[in-house]
């Protein structure tokens, strides 16, 4: 942290700054400047709050040099975090996939699309039991009766599933019946569930929220693994800006930041981003050519008919297009060397 | 709605979705244009989920015709919703002042302030038992003692206290010891918790998510209101933007069209909105101007020691100045008539 | 200018650092922290392009502490800059009032319109004669015709007036017509017809770009300073953002902000930032109120008929309304005393 | 055009706007809805302006139903416009790489530089002679020097070469020296520039606005093609948001939806948007993986050394990786089809 000093700051103003600095158990290190004096905090073992420096008298700017997350990042710990998953492993290179529809409707349309997502290539399979509405009016899911289906189909097909949990209420049970267990956009700081995911035994996927600085979503991440989870797996699904022509916009460059950051595995999500079927195949290939470690990808037989999220769940024969096309740009990356310059 | 079809869309398309409206209940209206056809779909009782439609063959955009929420609506209750707890009135023509500090840092702190704050025209006290931080290592509260002090200056000062609710574990306890409970902007589509405020027998303050549409927010409101608490209170804090010079950008419009469309009353928060202390009495004035029933403003005796948000906190005289700004704009607009035109 | 260096920089690194900031001619210090060191830059005259350090082996970040602006800044010019154009002030403690038409359309209408709010409390006479469009197939204004009846509007009220200048081409004919000569939102970086306005002999009212921070809205003005013209007014007009219940959100935060970092007076154009009439008057009493020194507002007399911006135009009615809430606020705020605590 | 009116509006108020929509040489059609009264307006040639309908009395929305532009759809021309210059083709299914320094600074770094990056895979170079800053006391380009420079490296090279026009004043010196002219994105809605470039007898790359939507950026190529000039090179640099990793956050998706709505072909600048080099060959990898017609990347011998832009321009060695990556996914999606579904 440094403090810059306004150009007219006092001498007593400067001292008082000092003392608040040492106060509060850190040690103040004078930078004087051409114009003006800034004050660095060091010995700071944990993140420092500036608020408290940014209100006193002759302070004009309260500069973070440091980042404010700890166990997830990569200075803590420099190699990469590969999460496996009843044999299926994230993080490791690979580019898993994991398909399926937004809601789980009814036990034969589960069945329909998990056999087919797995003929096509997906490794894990998805689908909501609880599901977040914005309108009171909407379909909510089908609940408990939507875990049990899930759990026929890992029985049937071997494929680890992964499902949303709402709130803190129904942990237990999505835990219990989970491989996966997801946290979206919404719910990206609701501290209460991420302390909650924090002491569950399953890995967690972990959605950016749609308006969250990578900070935010890296100490929404911390949040777990303070509390004994380090399984998090990053998911990007699009930010919230102007554009118009997709629901969200999708934020590639987050891969990059994220991977140099931390040691967490990160993967996309273009269905939620996109908001159009016709946009989620090109932005899966960009997603993998980036160098995200998967893909969640919305799949249904009947879009026209699902309750939910239709519009941008993708045909299955769109979906063999969508692993053919991811496949063979993965294989690419591996011979010709990812982005390590 | 209404279904634009793409301009060589076929007539077996424009029958199948014909077909789909009418089985899923509607009525399908043919619209013929200069270039391509559009299908109203009328008698929907709720809103429509365009999405089905959208995701059928032929068919170019879902255009949503009317709002999604109900029981929220101006057209649905035409008078102007008025709050009244221990006698003080939110809504009813009048600006009601809410201020106090971040969070409750003990009694004496509490105490100082609120009743330093009475005293320069503030009906309401406010203060954080529960704080929702971005960092698991941050202050996070006093939680029960918190409250308990909120309980006691009430007994003194005979304000009525607001406080946040941070999840569903711990809303029987804010809700037997706040007059007002607090929705905080990350949970605001925190849908458990929603359902939980609606069977509240309190108020409800409901801040609008900081990348919340309006849409999505009255949509929450409407969460609360279809469980059977009417008292709703929403609060405008600030929506995230490029901007880089207040935290976030206070939305000022958000109040004309939230009297237009709802009869719920809006109050402003422009400590939030801002982020640091010189912006909050200029925007202060601006929100009674713009025509809010109110305002909600972190005031701290020594902000440069608050255990949060102290750059954003006012100063007691500083607090003193805005309320006679307020009251004298406030008092200007009841002569020379409102907005209403 | 101050260079955090990587936690693990070697010392040929910094060795390397510092060297490259003596050859630019500055002065480096180095500054040691807990964890890892950094280098300030002192006794820049101008600003500090950070780029060509950034790209510096074991530099993680170039962190700017002084403003890139100089000539329109508050610390090189305490007092406010007051601009006085036919007895007209602006930026001395009151409320000037542009107003007019999107467009002008025809003598008849521009008279008509100009004495209409003449009588209201305007002070200033705006409307267009080359109007910037979307679309090359929209009416792009009357051209030098326009010029001459606002000529004609001056001689007959006695007002000043203000209008829009395209490009480089037309300057010296706007510049003779003119009163103030108005630079738009698209042209805020357009940095030929900025160094064009520098040379002009009559006061600039320089937009905002509506995705511009105001450190380059400050530089644009700076630009303008530069070349010897001094009587720049700044005019906040909205900016783009997810908001979709307003053509752009404004940003009136942006006023305490400019009045604390500039010396040049600052107004509203709440028409533009609304694009929607019914927001228009709540907007411009919320921009006296928070301290504009001016408001720009388009009012047309027969709005549904106007050749463009007809949506957010005022009916005369609605602008005395206007007029009479806003000198209210304001001679409010001068009894009770501005934003100065 | 749907006019959509308010729920009691009265017969009058239909009657008027029925009216209102003849008289501007329109044809309405009545939409009885559940609930209330659309009218659709039908027979218009170019975009309907919306505004002078919603301004009257009754009408509560006005929503566009088809595109504003016309030249440039694909409805309009269904083939993919090739463009070809100096043997170089774009927008013919190949993946052309533009590179080059941010700015020519001598004869030595831009010949340097071209045979480096020739060598590697480029096809075009790019160099600016002509430089829009930000701060008017930065290097602004060596202008006509720099154009004759790049005119040597066209000849030693037989590569075509790419620079921005600022302003209207030096169009003819850069048509005459450049082989595409360049519009930068601070320029995007220059309506002169753009008539001016719509009357060039080279191509020309125009750069999306950094906060422009789609249909605004399509209107700009709208007034070159409407001035004669068809040959128009769409770029994607990112766009503003409130992302702070990035400069700006690159919106991939534009190159699937501009791939449907024009035949315009169109490539991406992942330097611009990513502000740092160590994002730019994971983007430009995301780039080509997403269907675009090529890239603009720049390249410096010396980044740190750098007049403007050092820190996101990559070093050669970074290039050769780059063009190795790009080239083999580009290979790949050949063998596996486009997002042709």
């Amino acid at each position: 942290m440094l403090l810059v000093m306004h150009k007219d700051a006092t001498g007593e103003e400067i001292d008082a700054v000092t003392v608040a600095v040492t106060e509060n158990g850190y040690t103040p290190r004078p930078v004087p400047g051409g114009e003006r004096l800034s004050i660095g905090i060091l010995h700071n073992k944990g993140p420092v709050d500036g608020a408290k420096f940014l209100a006193m008298k002759g302070v004009k700017e309260a500069i973070p040099v440091t980042r404010p997350y700890k166990l997830v990042s990569r200075e803590f710990k420099q190699e990469d975090t590969v999460i496996t998953v009843k044999g299926v492993e994230i993080g490791n290179g690979g580019s898993t996939i994991i398909a399926g529809p937004c809601a789980v409707e009814s036990e034969k349309q589960a069945m329909t699309i998990a056999e087919r997502v797995q003929e096509a290539g997906a490794h894990i399979f998805r689908g909501g039991a609880f599901k977040p509405r914005t309108s009171p009016y909407s379909f909510q899911g089908l609940g408990l009766e939507g875990l049990k289906i899930l759990a026929k189909v890992r029985e049937k097909t071997r494929m680890p599933v992964v499902t949303e949990v709402l709130d803190y209420e129904n942990f237990d049970l999505v835990e219990e019946y989970a491989d996966i267990v997801q946290i979206g956009t919404r719910n990206m700081q609701n501290f209460s569930l991420l302390r909650r995911a924090g002491l569950c035994k399953k890995p967690v996927v972990l959605k950016r929220g749609f308006a969250a600085t990578i900070d935010e979503w890296l100490m929404a991440a911390e949040y777990i693994l303070s509390e004994g989870n380090g399984e998090v797996i990053l998911c990007e699904r699009g930010v919230r800006t102007f554009v118009n022509h997709s629901r969200n916009t999708l934020d590639l460059s987050a891969v990059p930041v994220v991977k140099r950051e931390s040691h967490l595995p990160i993967i996309i999500d273009p269905s939620h981003a996109a908001g159009r079927r016709d946009q989620v195949i090109p932005l899966s290939r960009a997603a993998v050519a980036v160098g995200a470690h998967g893909l969640m990808v919305e799949v249904h037989n009947a879009p026209e008919k699902a309750l939910s999220d239709g519009p941008q769940s993708l045909y299955p024969e769109q979906f063999d297009l969508l692993c053919r096309q991811v496949m063979a740009i993965h294989g690419n990356l591996e011979e010709n060397g990812d982005d390590r310059v």
